[in-house]
C-alpha cells in the first residue's frame, strides 16, 4: 500500500521532477554550495585565537589615522558586508575610486580587491588601512596603538605563540583574514538546492536559474561565490556607458599593464548580491534588475526581456544565506601610550 | 559553637571593619549600586520590540545623510560608548566642538549633552542626526529610509502599536532611548562594595574612595551614577587653562542665557570613566590621573599628591562595570525607494 502510493506520486509528479533534475544537474557542475565549515586559507591556519582576535581588529577604529575608521566602516557587516555606496568615503572625506567589495564569501574569491591586486585576505588586509582615503595609517601606526594596550599583546601571543614579536603587520593581516574566512554565509536557498532540495527554489526562481545558465551568466558567475573567480572585461559586446565604467579606471591593466587587461576586473561574486546595492565597481546602479539588464547589453550582447530580468533577478534572491552573529566586541582600553588620532592629511 | 566563633571573627577582625564599614556607610549614603533591571524612562515604556528596533536603528548608518554615520560610529558601544576623541568627527569631516558623551548609563543622567539641553535620551538622539557635523539628516531624510524597507515599517508597527503612522521621528528617538535604557553596566566592583562585599574594592581603592569623599569629589559625583545629576562650573575655585576650558564655549549659558550658567557643565558621570579618556567637554586630557590632578585644582583649589591622585584613580578604576553583550544587528536590506548616500553640504 505504501509502496504503490509512493509509486503513485512518482507518476504523478514525474515530469516536472525530471525537468527540475536536468536544471539541478546542470547547476551541479556549475556551481558548488557553500561548505559548513569554515575554509582553510593558505599559510594561516585559523585557529579560534586568530579568529577573535581578527574580529576586535576588524571593528577597532583605532587602527585609522582619526580613530574612527574601521574595516567595518566600509565592509559593513549589517549591511552584507558592504557600505552605503557608491563609493567609499574614508579619512578626510575622501572619496574612493570603487565600491566597496563584500567581505562575506571573500574568502572563496581568486583573488582581492575589483582588479585582483591581492592574492588573499590578508594581502587585502594591510592595503585600507594605510590608503590615504581609507583609514589613513601606517604600520607603525598600528603596531604602536596595538603595542600600547597589554589585553591586545596578550591576544597576539596567544594566537601566534611562535612570532616574535607578538604583534607585527603581517599578523595583523593573519588575524584579520582568519576573522574574515569565518565570514561565510552558508545554507542559502540555492546551497539547499544544490544539496538536493528541489523545492528549495520556487518556480520563477528556477526559470531564472536556467536562463542565468543558458544566456550564458554562469560562464564567468560560477562555482562557490557564483563569481570571484576569474577576471573579464567590463564591457565583452558593448562598452558600458561611461557613468558605469569610468574612463579613468582601467581596472587590471593597472596591476598588469598588459593591454588587453584594459577595463578587466575579476568576476563580482554573486553571493548575497540581493543585500548589496549598489552594484559594478562604480557604484553606479542601484536596482539589482538594472544591473541584470545592463550585463545581459554589455557582457552578452543581448537585451533581456522585462521577464527574464525579473526571472534572474528571483534566482538571484535565492543566493542570499545565512549570515553569522556576530557578538559586537568589547575592545582594549587605549592607554596614556597609545596614539592620538589625527584628523590631517 | 557556631555563634562563639562568629563572635571571635567579629572580635578578631573588628577594627578593620569597623574603619570599612564607616567608609561603607559614608559610601551607601552618598552613591547608589547600578540596578540589575533595566530602568524606566518617561513616558516610553521599555519593551524587548523598542529595544530591537532601537538597536538596529542606534547602528544604522543610513539615517546619516552620508550613508556611512551611525549613533555608535562616536557612541561605540566597543570603545566605553565613546569615539576617539579629542572631539567628534562626522559628516564632511567636521569637528564637532565637544567630546562625545557615553551612551552606557546615560540613562541615568538628569539631562543629556554636556550642557542638559536635552531633558532625556529621546529628545537627544534627535540631536546627532540632524547635526551639520554629526550626521547631517533631515528626519524627511530619516523617514524615507526607514519607510523605504518593509522590515523597518513592521517593527515600528510591532514597537509602536497605537502609534499611525508607525514610522514617526519621534518612535525613532523612543526607539533609541529604549535600547540606550538597557546600555547599563552592572557590577563593577563599586557596586558590590556597596551592595555589602567590603572585599570587592582593594586598600588602595578603598583608601581612594575615602579622598573621593572627604577631598569634596563626591558633592558633585554622587548617586547611582556618580554624577550626572547637578550643574556646576567648570572653574569653581580656579580658571582651567584655556585648551581645556575654550573661551568660546560658554557651556549652559546657551541653554539658560543666565550669566551665572557661563562655563556651567552637567557633572560628568564616572562610571567606566577609566573607559573613556581623552576626558573633560574639551577632550583634551588623556591621562585620568591628570584629570584627577585638574579637577583637584580648578574644582576644589587643592594640588592633590602624586600618592592622593594614584588612590583617587584606583578608586576610580571601580567604577568599571560589566558592559552588555550586543549582537551586531543585521540591518533590512535598502530598496530602490531608498535614499541614495549625499555627501555634500
Amino acid at each position: 500500500m505504501r509502496r504503490l502510493s509512493v509509486a503513485t506520486a512518482v507518476l504523478l509528479v514525474a515530469p516536472h521532477a525530471i525537468a527540475h533534475d536536468d536544471v539541478m544537474l546542470a547547476a551541479g557542475r556549475i556551481f558548488k554550495p557553500i561548505p559548513s565549515a569554515t575554509p582553510a586559507v593558505n599559510d594561516n591556519p585559523v585557529t579560534d585565537e586568530k579568529v577573535k582576535l581578527g574580529k576586535m581588529l576588524f571593528f577597532d577604529p583605532r587602527l585609522s589615522a582619526s580613530g574612527i575608521i574601521s574595516c567595518n566602516t566600509c565592509h559593513n557587516l549589517g549591511t552584507g558586508g558592504v557600505d552605503a555606496g557608491p563609493t567609499s568615503v574614508g579619512h578626510g572625506w575622501k572619496k574612493g575610486a570603487r565600491r566597496a567589495p563584500t567581505v562575506y564569501n571573500a574568502v572563496f574569491n581568486v583573488a582581492q580587491f575589483w582588479d585582483g591586486r591581492a592574492p588573499d585576505l590578508k594581502e587585502q588586509a594591510k592595503g585600507p588601512v594605510q590608503a590615504t582615503a581609507e583609514m589613513n595609517a601606517t604600520p607603525d601606526h598600528v603596531m604602536s596603538t596595538l603595542n600600547s594596550m597589554n589585553v591586545y599583546v596578550a591576544m597576539f601571543k596567544t594566537a601566534f605563540p611562535d612570532s616574535t614579536p607578538p604583534v607585527t603587520f603581517e599578523n595583523v593581516a593573519k588575524a584579520i583574514e582568519a576573522f574574515e574566512a569565518t565570514l561565510t554565509t552558508p545554507a542559502a536557498p540555492f546551497d539547499q538546492y544544490l544539496n538536493g532540495d528541489g523545492s528549495a527554489l520556487n518556480d520563477q526562481q528556477k526559470v531564472g536559474l536556467k536562463l542565468f545558465m543558458e544566456k550564458g551568466c554562469s560562464s564567468c558567475h560560477n562555482g562557490v561565490n557564483i563569481g570571484g573567480q576569474g577576471y573579464f572585461p567590463f564591457g565583452v559586446m558593448e562598452k558600458p556607458d561611461t557613468k558605469l565604467r569610468p574612463t579613468a579606471d582601467k581596472g587590471r591593466f593597472a596591476v598588469t599593464r598588459v593591454a588587453s587587461d584594459e577595463y578587466v576586473f575579476r568576476v563580482a561574486p554573486l553571493r548575497n548580491v540581493a543585500l548589496r546595492a549598489p552594484y559594478f565597481h562604480s557604484g553606479q546602479v542601484w536596482s539589482l534588475k538594472e544591473a541584470v539588464g545592463v550585463m545581459g547589453e554589455v557582457q552578452l550582447g543581448e537585451k533581456l526581456s522585462d521577464k527574464e530580468e525579473n526571472d534572474i533577478v528571483a534566482f538571484l534572491n535565492s543566493l542570499t544565506g545565512q549570515l553569522p552573529k556576530i557578538e559586537y566586541p568589547i575592545l582594549p582600553t587605549r592607554t596614556n601610550e597609545t596614539p592620538p588620532p589625527s584628523l590631517g592629511r
